[in-house]
């Protein structure tokens, strides 16, 4: 089975990226980082973290980047990049957030996105969330417009992928995808160039999905006529769809809680969420629901700041003591309460934001 | 046979560019333009001139695009396609000479451009002599300082080329050199962005190895989602190298004259040009020269303005009054009386280059 990063399979199985990939598993107890989403072994894989990890505890400088494509409105799937940018920028790190307009025209069909104004007009939204999120206007950039040395740098990755290569890890040469991993892989890179941080310990978050990008930028590092470290990542899970068995997905705005919902469409979105609750009322009280499988549980745990809240959710759960209702009324509840507050930063950004994009 | 734009052989045979690949003629009676390029039938053939030449005779806005990869240091065989850059702007024209500084970059061999910076040595030399030709700085620029909008529009243009396409026209799929057309097709094509030009015939004189590059950038214009005129070409013959059977390159430097050459040089090399002259001088007396095949006789028509000059350098040859020391005496003579002037312009124009180069 290989990753397709463009793909909208849901990964199931966990163990070949160890087996298969030769990713490592991220180990807790070795990289201790206060933050839920560690804690919560929402991150599971990594490459080469340690001396990331290293600078952390020296407290010396490390970089990171990581980015999203331009290619739909954001939904809470999209926190958790956020989320951990966030967290490494608290843990010391210099880097952007990219919003990736060119790779969201190059990579998509034109059905979804049919030419870069309509990548831009997401942008805009894009970063205007970024803003609200507590983002600087100086870490936020969009590809179209970051200017000519990272332009330079993309060709000159170029020279180092042979087409031989690009087919082994992606198994297929379209122009306009190779364009956008040679995009991705400057974003990456180009934070080590003395033009930007320099030489340093780089971390990039992404999902298993994503592996691909990772190799291959990985290998084109070593080949660079630059010295520069060869770029780490971390492999984070993916929040799944509010459907049974769906990844949450712009494209399917059913499986998704997007950070511009009104309260009530949040809230009918929740109630129609799949959840670990059993055939009738009297079953649940009897047997307990099931958090393993529940969508509102999994909201809660890739969302909600407070362990103790979630460990008491879960076992009120499988005691029955908690009715999905209830539960339901909570997550939308928890849901609103944020969005009110971000939705009106979001509102404010969205001049500076269109700065950022149009100039 | 295909045509490689990045190969060293020599087209000695042009007849199956009109019946394989569907050139059309150059018509100087359908055509007439007053330089004597064109006068002396060194432009072969042309896709689509008609509608550059309607603008021309009515004198409307028509573009031009001319490149040269800045991969070496600037002969006399590229002083060919400045003369017709400098004669369509006479015509009218509005456009930019690139110096393709990521082209050269990416499509040449490590061994040749080993680094960008290598590149971006030779550009500022190559921008140097076209300033020194009368250039503006407006009219040139280089690939790697070009601007946002210019980089957004090579990877829109990404998204038309398929691999399947790429491969038909140039054999293979090599990334660096994939990179390389995407650079040469917005170069030739961004003029008629709103942000640039707006849409208007436009002209690239070209080398007829060049064809590939103009078929698919006359393919791509037309899947752009941007309203554009398909790119007119016209296709000139390259000045043969100074060696028998050779071509002009600034890799074989004995087969060139360089704008950059000293007086001795000059005189060295035209010294072992080949010519069209006999075994013997008594032979030659009696039987008459070749100017035919004699590359003294070459530079002369590709760069002595006088038509009248060549004329009688013709008849006297032919008739065994001219030998071949005389006559390359005149032709060192006449060099030398060019690059003197040349060359101090070019030194005067060397922080300007260095400026357009590097900021």
């Amino acid at each position: 089975m290989a990753f397709d990063p463009w793909g909208a399979n849901k990964i199931t199985d966990y163990e070949h990226a160890f087996t298969e990939f030769g990713l490592s598993k991220f180990d807790n107890s070795k990289f201790p980082i206060d933050h839920y989403l560690f804690r919560r072994n929402l991150v599971i894989a990594h490459r080469d973290f340690a001396k990331v990890y290293d600078r952390i505890k020296s407290k010396k400088t490390f970089l990171q980047l990581t980015g999203i494509a331009s290619s739909g409105d954001l939904h809470f799937g999209h926190k958790v990049d956020i989320d951990f940018f966030k967290t490494f920028k608290g843990l010391g790190a210099k880097g952007y957030f990219c919003v990736c307009d060119l790779d969201a025209y190059t990579s998509r069909p034109d059905k979804k996105i049919p030419t870069l104004s309509v990548a831009k007009e997401y942008a805009v939204k894009n970063v205007a969330h970024l803003i609200a999120f507590g983002f600087t206007e100086k870490e936020i950039y969009v590809q179209s417009r970051k200017g000519n040395r990272y332009y330079a740098f993309v060709f000159e990755i170029s020279k180092k992928i042979t087409s031989n290569m690009f087919e082994a890890v992606y198994g297929h040469k379209d122009l306009g995808k190779v364009s956008a991993v040679l995009l991705q892989l400057a974003d990456i890179m180009h934070v080590q160039l003395p033009e930007y941080f320099g030489k340093n310990p780089s971390v990039t978050g992404i999902g298993l999905d994503q592996d691909p990008h990772a190799k291959i930028t990985r290998d084109v590092a070593k080949k660079l006529p630059y010295d520069i470290e060869t770029p780490s990542f971390v492999y984070f899970l993916h929040q799944s769809g509010l459907k049974e068995g769906s990844k949450m997905s712009s494209s399917e705005p059913a499986t998704a809680i997007f950070l511009g919902d009104a309260p009530d469409a949040v809230k009918k979105k929740i109630n129609r969420t799949f959840t670990g609750g059993r055939e009738s009322l009297e079953e649940q009280k009897e047997k307990g629901g099931n958090p393993d499988v529940c969508k509102v549980y999994e909201f809660f745990k890739f969302h909600h700041p407070d362990d103790q809240y979630l460990l008491n959710l879960s076992k009120k759960c499988r005691a029955g003591k908690i009715l999905c209702g209830e539960c339901k009324g909570n997550c939308f509840k928890f849901i609103n309460e944020f969005l009110s507050g971000h939705q009106k930063k979001y509102k404010d950004a969205l001049p500076a934001a269109k700065k950022i994009v149009y100039g």
